[in-house]
């Protein structure tokens, strides 16, 4: 569960509400027709842009970007310590048991293939392209973002343009000038409010989260090799902790420090 | 066919055209002299930016691209095998009956060295200089498509300038005031909304498949290559198989079961 | 001569005339200070922004990229054939009778060093320098024009606030109100139309002109290697070939077929 | 303490605070809806783009970047040359006692390793570990400091939307429309002058002194390498004197040659 | 000097000046608290985003740039000629009386270099790093001169900002508007024309300048190392001939050819 983001996405919006009620109703914000023009033009674009399976795709990216995050390298350390003690009292083998509670497919790949004992540079290898897809599909994930990002804006000008347009014809009547006008700008307010507060930060974040998972699945690869080559617990540890902030190293060592006392 | 293109623009010609019509109609929104600065100017300046022969060029890329769509990997893979099969039984000269049946002037030309036993390394090369040449045009080919979604809105503020100039001019007269802004704006809008509704996707859309494309004719490189060099059916399908994402390679495998059982 | 470029400019000027004419007269978008502002200071930003015998220099560029436009790789290909059939009948001297019809100062130079029998890396560095030299005043050309792009634009606004401040101190009479706001907008229409309709894509031109001169001197360097390793007629065709897109290659290769027949 | 920053800041606004006060008063500028919108709003994108804990850093990175600002590099040479003359006497040991006298974690961690006399390459790869960490550190600090003073002008700009269409429902008395306009203006003054006052600035400020810091800690690297290789005081003067601009460079050889007179 | 930015300056204020005096007065264009805003704003902001030494430095780069603008090639091409029939005749320490009438520090520091003999790697080691420290120096004065031309804008805008809140204030009075809003649209007419007629064309010209510069002191080096060889003078000319554009060679040649007739 990714905690900043929905306080981001609670607070942008309350703040926002907040400011209009101060001094109007929501209601003003409503507007069918612009909303058409802004969301399902932007969204018509973007079904344009990308091949149809990727832009569905997206919604899964999302899920698993946001919700199911990726591992703690923390935990995946002390873990890969603990696979390391094991394999060293029971062999390769051992480790066997363990595969039923992994979930992770990545982390169940690798391991399935340190069981069968495969050679080094074979596991590296397909471990980086699974890895390297990995990265491709999170990348599409946040260009499509960019992309609505930008489009939301354009179409939201688009729907300004219509409605300013349409007021203008009926100028006549000067008291519906004001109305008109309200109208039309709502739309620009959708694609600036949505697109800042919605799609930019998303892809921004996507990214972020997308180099963390690699992060970690890299420390798996170098924690499977390490099995691989019957590397014991503390060999393990010390090779897996360049892959943590120098904090998050103090962390560890403390925690060791006080079980060891 | 591209039916992700084809929805796209579909829906959102309906969303915008639903919009308008929720209001008002929509020859409100239709000027001749605005669309011939709009689309004639862009399209000008874009046979000035461009040589000739390649902004002509444009229409056989795109009918290419959306139309014939590019062949299925899991189909080549497929083909790759029976091939392979074939060879293994008849020789390479036993594919030449297979010869007509390829429409793909890439993988006939490809076909053909491979049946006149030629080196690896020339095949390889002259099939990389077709796949360069062919990479360039598409990326000409989003480039042009690029500028068209930077040129239209351009000369649609160039319109909606020269009808703000020419209400001004007859300010005199009050009640035309607003008739006039509304035609000058329609120019703005024509830009707005078709370079973020059709230029700007296809030009996204062009680079997408160009990738898609690329990607399937190294697979057939490296089918080619592998033919070449007498490996069996088996062997073919698992270096092809690397070309497909995971998820695409699990639906290969498990019909393969089916067909076993 | 470059007939996409003088077709793109009548068109786009006819369109714009067009339209204006539809509703008002060409006098309306005359105005002496606005051009004063929009082009002499954009000219003058220009000055400051380039050393001025690059300024200058870029009248040359431009009359020979559209005017003398480079030869065509075809052409150049035939007489490469033509020269190493000369020279396997009378040897490198016997090129010396040719000199005289070259014109190309590129082409001529280097067939003096054929002539001198120059070795190859001396040759093709010689050219190589001259040819980068060429590529780097194309390059200072583009950004020259891409600057005037973005300068006329930015004082066409300098000329319309300029417009607008004054009209502003003069409130007090109504009835100059629209006149006044109509000239001041006449300098964006300035910037906003040459900058795109001119600036912009002759920048655009003329990277693509730049490319292709390159290709083909590139050729010529090619073709006069392989005069100098005495290289019959036939392996000079297929080594230049090279430098042709599919389509273009098929197309001198039916015309032989055809003189062959 | 970085006094060019905080002059800046002063200055700034002060000229902004005296050319408001010359014709009105601050509290017009004053708009408590208005900055929910804009910094609420802006705050609250950067929460949803970059994960929690990386936000939260930013004043940690800002403090230590313009309060204790990093080494000078002429100390450090200096010190480097002290600490060399006693290597020279007392051994390598003998900078055990200066440890307490360092505060600096990156410089004691060093020395700790040259006087446990770890090999240089082990040496310098543990220390470009932690300086890569630091640049990351300071790179996601300027790229929040980027993203914020982007975001705060679109919230600015959504404000300034709310602000309008509420005040164009309310029409129908024209008396206010004046104080409904500016009320809705000031919230795009918020993000265009925190924005390019506050934001943007020091996200530069924080690239320029961030290549500032990575340069004397590799100065710091050099000259630890140079005490584990037992050079004299000269020779690690001569050596890390490469890091300084000539202009500092003769600073420190007229002071020497004074020292010496 | 460099006559082309003055010319520039003049011409481009001389059309801005002149086209204003068409229709009204220069004072209309002057505002005291919009400059402060404009001019004061920007430069304290530019204060916060570079360390202050490198603010101050702008003016010796730019009095460096523009006035004592550096060595002709051709000129330094002659001497080093001379200096190479020197050395033929006299020995490098030949060169040691010319060295009080060479002004320029880094040819200075490479002929006394020469001098002592020092070896070629070590001599281009040496002025290489000065070289570098150069192009940085220029680098960062392009910088902030593209950072202040990026500043002013956002700066005039806020003024404007300012401007126009004011007057919404005080639109009791209908006869103030126009006056009002004309000096708010001053700061923005400061902004846009400030920074595209001085500030963004000299960031382009220090560009240039630094390139054709740095150009002159390969040059010089290239020389000098032929010097150290003890190359002759044609040697020396035609080695650093191949620094000049074609055009400029044969003005060379040409005047030789003259003087050896």
């Amino acid at each position: 569960m990714d905690i900043g983001s929905i306080l981001g996405l609670i607070m942008g919006f309350a703040f926002v509400a907040a400011a209009i009620m101060m001094h109007g109703s929501l209601t003003d914000f409503v507007d069918v027709p612009g909303a058409m023009v802004a969301f399902g033009g932007s969204t018509s674009a973007i079904l344009i842009a990308f091949p149809m399976h990727k832009v569905l795709s997206i919604f899964g990216i999302v899920k698993h970007v946001f919700l199911n995050w990726g591992p703690d390298p923390r935990e995946e350390i002390k873990r890969f310590c603990e696979y390391a003690a094991l394999a060293r009292r029971d062999g390769l083998l051992g480790l066997e048991k363990q595969l039923q509670s992994v979930k992770d497919p990545f982390l169940k790949r690798g391991l399935e293939m340190v069981i069968d004992n495969t050679p080094h540079d074979k596991l590296e290898e397909v471990l980086h392209i699974e890895l390297h897809g990995l990265e491709e599909r999170h990348a599409l994930g946040k260009k499509i973002f960019d992309q609505l990002g930008a489009m939301l804006p354009a179409f939201g000008m688009v729907g300004t343009l219509i409605g300013l347009i349409q007021m203008l014809h009926e100028l006549d009547d000067p008291s519906k000038i004001g109305a008109g006008m309200a109208v039309a700008m709502v739309t620009t307010f959708y694609g600036a409010f949505v697109a800042n507060m919605v799609y930019l930060p998303l892809a921004n974040k996507l990214e972020a989260r997308s180099k963390e998972e690699v992060k970690v699945r890299e420390l798996m690869i170098h924690g499977l090799v390490a099995l691989l080559e019957g590397e014991g617990p503390r060999a393990v540890e010390a090779k897996l902790n360049a892959f943590l902030a120098p904090k998050a190293r103090k962390g560890i060592q403390t925690s060791e420090a006080a079980a060891a006392a």
